[in-house]
């Protein structure tokens, strides 16, 4: 019997991130830009290479962005912006029934997919981080998890690592704040923790082949829903000419029926090329090149039971939840997870916030969970179903499948997904911004800056920095009795009693950003004039916007409106740090805006 | 007396560039990107920190995006978007005029100029040939040019290494078949050429100081042109809340009297800002900071005789033109010169195009830097004259100020450069594309891809990548008699005796990009089906465009109109690598294409 590894190393650290797929490098890298001291493993000796998740949603396009990554994602990716629709013919075969819109999202500042292999979107991740410091240790696994009764909360965790060949065997002890389980359907975190996961696995059996296709069919860059009779299919277009074919299988092609599992060896790429070129008919589809990755799996819909122990130990990604990948929401969902949490933890560790403000992960991002199973059930079903014909009137129309296909477009999105009340979302005096919908993400919309005239998406003043944006919309400041109501309004948020002092730790512009958007036109208004006073405590001239064009008109304008604002009084919007509307209140309820954040921050001593 | 220093090397190279300013550093860049064996030298041990010139043209915005280098600089640089003019008021000091686009271009597709310092904007070429194999060698002097008699053509030029230590006093003998002198006004290259500059000095003399201001000035984040009767001042917005002003001196600040010449020990920021401080007034304006950078200069407009000895040796930039820096044009006019003389180059070298090709670069950019000089003298004239006031009728008037500033709005953006007709640009045909003028870069606009309706800019699909690119507009061609038509053209176009194979060295896709462009709209159209056979030889998905709107309608459509193309039968627009359009022509007129590139082109052996 080989002795015990030796213990070779003791250490402590604020986060501990077990696993660098989406979720891992998600929070990792949001951490190291604000500055938390993160360390994140992977059992993987090297990154991704191809394959694997694929598809990156609306919103989580535009979360990217506010890490300032939109713009890579965006010149790397391949981008789906039209969707084809596929029905058996009279004539046998298949064709057309129409095209639509890919993304049925009409406020989407990104209004469509993309799809880029998994390990390039890491890499965007791993890029970032390394600029901040952070590097993924790589190949370690964790052996044991002990959850301490001490007072400072730290976690014990064991961690070996398997190689190069100078650390190979060696273990080390972390000392952590926090553990961040982001690894994966197999989640040794979440089995270490005895978590269980609710839900069933379906009959559905899916390959996949991702290849570059030689092909007659017209729509073959465009994501297709191809209904047959001899099965169904899905096309995702991919960087560099590739194509993804998810392709229905039938029982007796993979299940083994001595045992009634699946069995991979009874399937290859070329077998699973077989079974869509029957779907295709009469258009033919073949490759050349090598295929690019492929795999086969059954579809399993199931949800964690909790997310967290204690707000010390957490799950984030296919660890708490598995479904189906055809609609492109898993690495999304995955990456909302820790987007929703990372922020989070960076206050509770800077003692902004009370530990309680952790609980609302779980609650937010388990309804989340819970709803896309719901949608996962119902999507897959239509999709799996046989297509109705002549000859099967029970089976799924195309008016069924489109109408499901677009409402369920904002979900899918990401741009509907809703956080319900909460200590940290108030549903109050929704009416004073109407469009702006609380527990939703902040509305994209170009605004000009008044010292400048410089446009701006509204987003791109909200990027993720840990800040609280603190949006007064000061409303028609030429009106001396309006411009008096902000002046009134910036006093009030200047008292030591108010929540910018109260909770602005180190200095109240590091944990809030206070911005004025006046509806009067640039031509009229001075940077350095009304709008300026309603500036409250901090001033800089980038603070100012107005709702108007830009100086050629290409851009800008109608944002009161879109918002529901009334552009005369005005109205206070805070958005939390990841870019959720949180409370609405007309300038009367600053006090609701105090209590807002009483209810989780904690005053500074 | 000293040995004279050892020669340590003899080297070959295909084109040596001396100096690495921004006509340098873009020549190096181009030719890096081509592959082409290049090397650039300059005698300054580091790159350039802060100052210097600051300002980059709409025009100059394509020209760096077309290098797949606009992304970088619009996140680093500061925008200008709106300029204020400020004149004399009644009760004393300066009062605000008007308020105008600070572009007036309205096809630019970036209508702002950015601001940043100098060696920024040379870090983004200096990044992007690294990643190309090319790094610029210093601090290196020439300190002899011999031009070689031989066939070969080559010239010999000896480097001296100043640094570092192992390398000190070392020379070089360099045998370059071209050398490019791009070593600023005191070009060591157009003096050892015995080249000379004509033109002359102006008595203008200005003062320039970088500094973040503390100011209640309304319009710092503005270009402002100030007009007062303490004198005259630009404001320039820079990165980083930086402002740039250029103070009017008069000769008792600067000029020792004994000599007449500028004495820089008479003048130093803190004086400088104090004569700004009273053309400003009431306004207030200082600094808490240190001083960025600052200098002194008196306008010189000249230009050099010839740009070229032999078309073997070339000058560009401030070696070839010196000018006024307040109206932004200095690094625009010299990025342009080298991108206009870089594709020549590489076209030489591969023996795709004859030495000729070459006698353009000085036809095209000596009549652009004359043209610059002659607008140079006229708006420095009205810049630095006194205002008309009352008392002074004879001043320059607002109005006359503001009309010069936007009527030479088109040229200062860049937009408006205008190549006459040479062997490389032929003015034929004009009707059939009335509205992309042959000499002028090619007009953006969105068109979207038939395949997936992805919008692009036309200008993202027209890289300088050296192809030459035609751009088949191929009509309605859901219409059977224009089908036929472009099948006839295309037919044309794919015979051996077409120039595509004529001139299409190596494979006719290196040297040529044939895109598609209909007129018919996506809900119509397969990109497989009837343009696929306009698509001429070399087929690919992504070449086939439509006019058409993205599935949202946000943007695209019109391009037809906005081109002056007839919708229903198309034209052949030709746009040369540096993004020019060259030649237009009807479907019945090929033969003009095929004697177009006959002009210049050597036919493949």
């Amino acid at each position: 019997m080989p002795l015990a590894d030796a213990i070779t190393k003791a250490s402590k650290v604020d986060v501990l991130i077990i696993g660098a797929g989406p979720a891992g490098v998600m929070c990792a890298n949001a951490l190291a830009m604000a500055g938390v001291n993160v360390r994140i493993i992977d059992q993987r000796p090297v990154k991704v290479a191809a394959g694997q998740a694929d598809g990156i949603q609306p919103r989580t396009i535009e979360v990217l962005q506010s890490y300032g990554l939109g713009e890579r994602l965006l010149r790397e990716a391949n981008q789906m912006h039209m969707a084809a629709f596929y029905n058996p013919s009279p004539s046998g075969g298949i064709e057309r029934t129409s095209r639509a819109p890919d993304v049925t999202a009409p406020s989407a500042r990104y209004p469509f997919e993309v799809t880029l292999h998994q390990g390039a979107i890491e890499a965007i991740f791993l890029d970032s981080m390394e600029a901040h410091g952070v590097s993924v240790e790589r190949p370690i696994v964790p052996t044991s998890i002990e959850l301490s009764q001490s007072e400072e909360e730290l976690k014990d965790v064991t961690l070996k690592h398997l190689n190069p060949a100078e650390h190979q065997g060696d273990s080390e002890i972390v000392k952590a704040k926090f553990v961040l389980g982001a690894d994966g359907a197999h989640s040794w975190v979440r089995k270490s923790l005895g978590i269980s996961m609710d839900g069933e696995q379906t009959d559905y059996i899916w390959g996949v082949v991702d290849m570059v296709p030689d092909t007659d069919f017209p729509d073959i860059r465009c994501k297709c829903a191809v209904h047959s009779n001899n099965g169904s299919c899905m096309i995702i277009p991919r960087e560099c000419d590739l194509v993804r074919l998810y392709i229905q299988l039938s029982d007796r092609d993979v299940v083994d029926p001595a045992t009634g599992r699946v069995d991979k060896s009874k399937m290859g790429p070329d077998k699973l090329l077989a079974v869509a070129q029957k779907s295709f008919k009469p258009f033919e589809i073949s490759t050349s090149s090598p295929i690019d990755w492929w795999t086969l799996y059954i579809i399993g819909q199931r949800v964690a039971s909790k997310f967290s122990v204690n707000e010390r130990v957490f799950i984030a990604g296919d660890a708490c939840h598995t479904h189906s990948p055809k609609a492109g929401q898993g690495m999304n969902a995955s990456m909302n997870d820790t987007h929703n949490l990372a922020w989070k933890l960076a206050h509770v560790l800077r003692g902004w916030s009370d530990l309680s403000l952790l609980k609302t992960y779980e609650f937010e991002r388990r309804k989340y969970a819970q709803d896309l199973i719901d949608f996962d059930k119902k999507f897959s079903k239509l999709f799996s179903g046989k297509p109705r014909t002549e000859e099967n009137q029970d089976g799924v129309s195309h008016e069924e499948f489109l109408e499901a296909f677009q409402t369920f477009g904002l979900f899918t999105s990401g741009i509907g997904v809703h956080y319900e009340p909460s200590a940290i979302t108030h549903n109050q005096h929704q009416s004073c911004a109407s469009k702006l919908i609380v527990g939703e993400r902040m509305v994209p919309h170009v605004f000009v800056r008044a010292a400048d005239a410089r446009p701006y998406d509204i987003q791109d003043v909200l990027p993720s920095d840990t800040r609280f944006k603190v949006l007064v919309f000061v409303g028609n400041i030429a009106d001396s009795s309006q411009a008096d109501r902000v002046r009134t309004l910036a006093d009030e948020i200047g008292r030591p009693e108010s929540f910018y002092h109260k909770y602005g730790h180190e200095a109240p512009s590091k944990v809030f950003d206070v911005l004025s958007i006046a509806s009067a036109k640039k031509q009229d208004v001075d940077y350095t004039g009304a709008t300026y006073a309603a500036q409250a405590p901090e001033q800089h001239w980038s603070k100012v916007l107005l709702d108007d064009t830009d100086m050629y008109a290409r851009v800008g304008g109608g944002g009161y409106e879109r918002y529901g604002i009334d552009a005369q009084r005005g109205a206070i919007v805070v958005v939390r740090p990841d870019g959720y509307v949180v409370i609405v209140a007309p300038f009367e309820r600053l006090e609701d805006v105090h209590a807002y954040f009483g209810s989780f921050m904690v005053a500074r001593s």
